[in-house]
């Protein structure tokens, strides 16, 4: 498996970094309200994957998001085990404020690389949210590892391509202030593996000391691609979400961000060492349609993983019986051949 | 976009050759009979999207298969376009003989690399599939092309994994009797990118002369990375079937073939030259749902393009207003970030 000639076997053995939003990017846009101990359960599952990062929740306001209004009591009652960093999404200062009275390992904050799609998303102008995010920066640098997430860093469904300079220099800045990582977010799943190539080559080492997260959506099947683009690329941190919940409320119809499992179990297929223990994963993406109400995307959890055996059909061993008995004639030509 | 030291960079103006078998792998699993001049309707509308194959039909028994059971209607009454192969599935010489008599461009055959699949997909041992498709192939030499599909070349959902050396050598048999193609073929949804790096590698050039085509199943999400992988090991022809249609008998719950819109946008956003028009491929796959009374898996066909642009939310001129009436203060943090 050791030809380091072809670029995929380079990743055998290379250690690949999980952050899962599905509780946080996942269930604020559902609609039934999942109960505080179910989502404490959840996360406490989650954490005895072995994935690096959770995103546990958002402080934002209950009005903005209903369906996060209990951060406090999750954030406070999850246990929180050695080696996993808990993360939550803050939109202001009070929020980084309630997230720091909750401990939590990493602030992860939002803005666009588009105008547009930030005055849509967090209803600030660009220039605003660089101040707020940087002013977030300043008071709580030192207390909790600090992200920020850019959004349309991938194209942005209202102004279309997104310029990689103003991606590059949003990143720069941040990383001038204090952030401790950085993640590209293709927010509504318009990115291709080219793009990904183009914009990442070189990142691993512009923004090196940061961590440097890739975060797609699966909208146009190109989720895994694009994984796969990022890894050739160099980056070895990815955002994913727990049975592939997420989606966008700016793309309807879009299916939502990748899928956790199916990310993991392409990863350990390929010989990377993400930590996570995939079997462990796909009982907590199990529990999933019965937490939130519905089915999910993840396709590992429908299909089972590669290695899953089957049983030979149950004519098969008359068939092959009767195969062998006519050998040298030909087939009844009555089986539906499947490529 | 010129940066060829950067792999997938060199993708760009390459030219890649699909082969959409909807008709064929997609319709033999339907339960209800399409009728025949709705295939044909279909198969012409296909024509015209600039594909370079379509597997029309399969010239099998009507009882192992009655959903194609109008093989010979279907295939001597679609318009033939010039530069569009017409290929037709046949299990057997009589199958070879029917598909001949319609005068198809390309005659496709199975076989599997593993004996326990062979059998159970075709009711013979793999010595006696390999002495049928080698009768089969002297027979029809020179009357049309001739393909060999491997199933099972990227592992067997009864045995497990197949050994690489078992799919070359099957590959080397088939060339040396006078096939003009070879496909692989990951019947079950079975390979990861590392695997067909690896089982790819140097393929072109061992098989030089032939066509060579990789057929990938989404089952794991992984068919579009592993079609990335085909490319950068040098493969230009893929299988794929419009909508996603299609499975396998063998491996209930599985979603199905590579969906041919999903892949012709990505390698159309990547800059490769599949000579499809994918705006005319979408208007078929958009028909397919009435065809056979059932959603599709296809994403693209859901999400849109990626260049699909969304207008601004209703409150967004407001929201602006409100934003830089505020300047230099914070947010409201009503928004519901996402990332």
């Amino acid at each position: 498996m050791a030809n380091s000639t072809l670029p995929f076997h380079a990743f055998v053995g290379r250690r690949v970094y999980i952050n899962d939003v599905a509780m946080r990017d996942g269930l604020q846009i559902e609609p039934e309200f999942v109960p505080t101990e179910d989502k404490i359960r959840m996360v406490n599952a989650l954490s005895r994957t072995g994935l690096a990062k959770i995103e546990v929740t958002s402080f934002t306001s209950p009005k903005a998001i209903p369906a996060l209004r209990d951060a406090e009591a999750v954030m406070k009652q999850i246990d929180r085990m050695e080696g996993v960093s808990y993360v939550a999404l803050v939109p202001n200062l009070r929020g980084a404020e309630r997230a720091l009275e909750c401990r939590v390992d990493e602030i992860n904050m939002v803005m666009s690389a588009s105008e547009t799609h930030n005055l849509a998303n967090v209803r600030m102008t660009r220039a605003q949210s660089r101040r707020m995010l940087t002013d977030i920066i300043q008071a709580a640098c030192g207390a909790a590892a600090i992200n920020i997430s850019i959004s349309t860093a991938f194209g942005c469904p209202m102004e279309g391509a997104v310029a990689a300079r103003e991606v590059l220099e949003l990143g720069d800045w941040f990383a001038q202030q204090g952030a401790t990582g950085i993640t590209l977010c293709d927010t509504t799943g318009m990115a291709n593996p080219l793009q990904v190539e183009a914009l990442c080559d070189g990142l691993a080492e512009r923004w090196k000391g940061l961590e440097l997260t890739l975060h797609f959506h699966n909208t146009r099947g190109m989720g895994l691609a694009n994984a796969l683009a990022g890894l050739n690329a160099g980056i070895n941190r990815y955002d994913a979400s727990l049975g592939g919940l997420g989606g966008c409320p700016y793309a309807p119809g879009a299916t939502g961000n990748v899928c956790t499992e199916d990310l993991v179990h392409m990863l350990a297929a390929m010989g990377c060492d993400t930590g996570v223990d995939l079997e462990a994963l796909l009982a907590c993406a199990a529990q999933l349609p019965q937490l939130i109400g519905h089915d999910v995307p993840g396709q590992v959890l429908k299909a089972g993983k590669s290695d899953r055996r089957y049983p030979t059909p149950p004519d098969f061993v008359e068939s092959r019986e009767r195969a062998l008995a006519r050998d040298g004639s030909a087939s009844d030509g009555k089986a539906a051949a499947s490529s």
